[in-house]
């Protein structure tokens, strides 16, 4: 049995740039293929090894490999370009017209995108993350102050992942307050929101989506079940629009999505670029 | 005073493909750029505003704008190919040269990379981000049999951050165990550890970058003394080099470059692509 075509995402650093744009243009198309990662191959050794790589899938599939490639030094590309493959090469198709339209050459130095970044924005990103694990039980709040942005929403609304990915990506300060029962019971806002009524925003979620979400953890409580699931939401979903705060439904977001969406609404300001 | 020159990242969903892309071609010129994401661009209206923003920056700079685009909708791209800027359309670039290779058309559908994501996706990125929150502290070690990387470390060398990014991005379950005091003093491999040796990987740092990092927490502290971050590095290789247990120095590394490389040399099985 012949084995399914491969595509090669090739890098000289960690690939994620490469897989990035690989996967955006093959989304676009309903083929199977095998999807290889070859992070770091920064010497013509590696190169050489990335070659055998290539060939031994192209035996495989008795098809030609795709190769996505963001490597950037000119002997190891030079290597790779002799792959019996279709290369689709980021840098060479990009940097030359950009090199024209800046009026400077490129650096050809490798490992500036996600690697040897300066302390500054690696600290960054990591304060911001633990700002987001502190303050994401609605316990810690007395730094809300602090907060860019306060996400609101029943518990498992996404709250959490959300807020950690707006601190990587964007350098973000997130909290987030679970609402609780007597939160919902209540239905006004919670007190201890009243002061940072700008920086909240609401997160909700189909009530069926939640019950599948909640029976992963707890299944068969009263935690997952579909009154419950219904009831909070309908709630959360009240105080939402009575205390005009703005929300979201999640149910169908990726989390870059949803992260994405409040950046711009909220027009937060990112520390990361 | 004219300001910088400005570089637009437009896309019809979160514009965080055309950022990566453009982000890692810029960092290959030293040019001070004005950076604007245009998310959401998924109208002809939209597109219009987009002209507008677009023609408004040429008139603050004096400069053509740049423009990086992931836009995939025909009618929203020919509105934006008439803006006064140098556009690179990865779309266009890349879409033509792969519906030949692949033999199909593409589908021109929106969204389908970073958003309307299969539920399945979510669940997995969703599961490995609690399990690594989860297994944050090494006091919560009953999991570990689940862990596909157990990563050790002195306090603040990266593992957290680590971990959270290898859920997110590749789907895998990493849990991470501090070491402590008494592990340092003892020399050997802390016996909680003992059963999953396969699956340990160590972070060490350099000592003086710990002492900043510990200094922004914890001023003035013991724990954050030039002497205990020595003392504490030079135990924790000390022990990762007796045990022989794989181990790298995160000092000059990003997140995604630590948990890219431990990816791949650990050989993991991502759950994500």
């Amino acid at each position: 049995m012949s084995k399914k075509r491969t595509v090669f995402f090739v890098s000289d650093r960690t690939g994620i740039t490469a897989e990035t744009l690989g996967h955006s243009l093959l989304t676009q198309f309903d083929v199977a293929l095998e999807q290889v990662t070859l992070p770091f191959v920064d010497s013509p050794e590696r190169a050489q090894l990335a070659l055998r790589q290539i060939e031994e899938a192209n035996q495989a599939s008795g098809e030609r490999s795709i190769v996505f490639s963001t490597v950037i030094d000119n002997e190891v590309r030079g290597i790779l370009r002799s792959a019996n493959a279709v290369m689709f090469d980021f840098f060479e198709t990009f940097i030359a017209p950009l090199e024209q339209e800046l009026k400077v050459p490129s650096s050809h130095m490798v490992g500036r995108s996600h690697g040897l970044l300066d302390n500054t924005t690696y600290d960054i990103r990591i304060d911001a993350m633990n700002y987001a694990l502190n303050h994401d039980d609605g316990v810690t709040t007395h730094h809300y102050s602090q907060a860019d942005v306060i996400l609101v929403g029943v518990s498992r609304s996404g709250k959490t992942p959300t807020c950690i990915y707006m601190a990587l990506q964007y350098g973000v300060y997130a909290a987030n307050y679970p609402l609780t029962e007597e939160d919902l019971e209540d239905g006004g806002l919670p007190k201890i929101l009243e002061p940072y009524r700008a920086k909240l925003y609401g997160l909700t979620i189909r009530p069926d989506r939640l019950e599948h979400i909640r029976t992963e953890r707890r299944p068969n409580s009263r935690y997952a079940s579909p009154q419950q699931c219904q009831y909070e939401v309908a709630r959360a979903e009240a105080i939402f629009r009575r205390e005009n705060i703005p929300f979201i439904n999640t149910t169908t977001m990726s989390i870059e999505e949803i992260a994405t969406t409040i950046l711009h609404e909220r027009k937060l300001k990112r520390r990361l670029y």
